[in-house]
């Protein structure tokens, strides 16, 4: 098996080099199909490398994106920004990184290198960030260019389908959750989806005492195996009711507007909520009493830096920390996005090239 | 000067020791004037003191009081909770502290003793907690019985007028700054009052760049003086635009609703913003862009602990912070609340019953 992964592996990789003819998959137009395209690749740049990309995740972004609900899409498009892949080729000034190794690339592929967050490594709050599908094409491709600092290796016990998630859903939860939680912390997670059900992971395996929230009571012994000690059905005010005052941290993958007054009650005094989910409309918060009186905070995390994906890697090899995948060949992308557009997938998509 | 205030002080001790009627002002139904009125003592408990109030500042949450603007008023009421005594009588198992001691007590009077927040130090977190006003009498009036915890023993180089309202203005404002400024960071105050006004002081003082907001384009020469580095009329959107992505964080001492879209574009990646006072409706936030992608948090605080207070008067003895007080003598109450429903204060009235 690991043989004959090596040999298609070592096909892309000379494949890349015979030819500078990318094969992708990219969208034309808003809310499209997207169609088979290729691109050619420019000369290596000082710094860049490129990856044979062997999966890529499929994130509600993506669809974002396609649909140009962010104001910002140009096409043709390439999504795809939770790449597993590996290295085909290197250009000068690349340190730590060779060809072969397996590497993957989330949400950002570079950065403008010399701000204050850039020098700090908060690069993800860069300015000039530059996101893998929109400053380039993206990972719905047979290869990938980015920025050697925004490539980060892979543990060899993390396998690539599960591993691909991690490199947006993943890190999205961890970094917030690395912030906020320490070990006994109380910590809460609203929605059980593609972000959520790693969140309870996560919170689980740093020690915590984790209440998984869910519209869905059909997701409770699902929920439990993922980490939670409980389940509340969020619908019912009764179960709501019985956790008042009980968390240290409300993790939010929601991307609905909630009723802020209902779950900030959850929260124990210096309790925080942090959003990784995105509402749609402005969020109202009661800050008298509530906010003020318990020294509530209410924030938001996005994505996190290359050193924190590592270090996430590392984390969910070491606690056996797994994305719940269904993967399919790139080939059926169109079939893939169907399913996340209809909130079918349990929990999350997988693209494979080979 | 020295003696003869020892003198007075001598006198009210030995006038309380002599009788256990105490003199104070009372409201006796919403919205009217304070009334003069008699209550007696009963026995000291265990662990309480009392103290024969010298000074007491007036604070707006006097009026929210008297007016039961918080539903929680009954009467008669005597308001105050920004007292400097000396203490008169001491309970048993009262520890570190002795009759003659100089000593401030705040908003808090009590606590449970016993819960989580009352074991980590952190009273002001307590759910039973007791507030001064309204869990017993206040000190607008010649005697005020306090929890040995809450009476703060006053630095020598520390006048009692301006050190009264530090109690509890003060301690409003140091609580937060002390928790998110560190020397550098960018702070702006909302508000030049009687919180603001010291805010701009603590932020100084800890090494902060310093910027003040507020309506009135008047109080720009002032502000300077109290530590403000920059002045901005934030009524002027050429002036807010200036210091765009400029704060690490937003102290807001305002009681009005502010339009967070505009305040939160004042902030850096990472930045906070931390309500102290109190709008009259829910803060509507708007979450995306601005809070995900820029890790924006929003949190309130509330007064500090006892811990806290002793600290935050060495910090102000240490630094020559002051309170900017006008002085009138108990008698005149009412025309001393009046002038702070009015908003006439530059920028705290302080009691004083000697």
């Amino acid at each position: 098996m690991v043989s004959k992964q090596h040999a298609v592996l070592e096909h892309a990789v000379l494949d890349i080099e015979r030819s500078r003819t990318v094969r992708a998959f990219a969208a034309f137009a808003p809310a499209q199909a997207l169609q088979p395209w290729t691109y050619e690749l420019e000369a290596l740049g000082t710094g860049e490398i490129d990856v044979a990309v062997t999966h890529c995740g499929v994130c509600h972004t993506d669809l974002h994106l396609i649909d140009n609900d962010l104001g910002v899409s140009e096409y043709p498009l390439v999504p795809g920004h939770e790449v597993i892949g590996t290295i085909a080729a290197v250009g000068n000034d690349v340190l730590g990184l060779a060809v072969g190794q397996r590497v993957g690339v989330g949400w950002q592929r570079g950065s403008c290198n010399q701000c204050e967050w850039c020098r700090k490594g908060l690069m993800h709050l860069c300015a000039g960030l530059r996101p893998t599908a929109i400053a380039g094409y993206g990972g719905f491709a047979q290869s990938l260019r980015v920025g050697h600092q925004f490539a980060i290796p892979i543990p060899e016990s993390l396998d690539s389908v599960t591993a691909a998630p991690l490199l947006c859903a993943g890190i999205s939860v961890y970094a917030p959750l690395i912030r906020f939680v320490r070990p006994c912390s109380r910590v809460g997670v609203i929605g059980i989806g593609g972000l959520g059900h790693l969140a309870l992971q996560f919170a689980r395996a740093m020690g915590a005492e984790v209440f998984a929230f869910s519209t869905s009571a059909d997701k409770q012994e699902e929920a439990r195996r993922l980490g939670a000690h409980t389940f509340i059905a969020c619908t019912d005010p009764e179960q709501m009711r019985r956790v008042a005052g009980s968390l240290d941290l409300l993790l939010s993958t929601a991307t609905v507007n909630l009723d802020w007054s209902t779950w900030l009650r959850t929260l124990r005094p210096n309790g925080t909520v942090c959003l990784v989910g995105v509402p749609p409309e402005p969020a109202s918060l009661p800050v008298w009493p509530m906010m003020i009186l318990g020294q509530l905070s209410f924030c938001g995390s996005v994505i996190g830096t290359p050193l924190q994906i590592e270090e996430m890697l590392r984390f969910a090899a070491l606690h056996n920390v797994r994305t719940a995948v269904e993967v399919v060949p790139m080939e059926q992308v169109n079939h893939a996005l169907e399913k996340v557009r209809r909130n079918q997938v349990r929990y999350r998509m997988v693209l494979a090239t080979c």
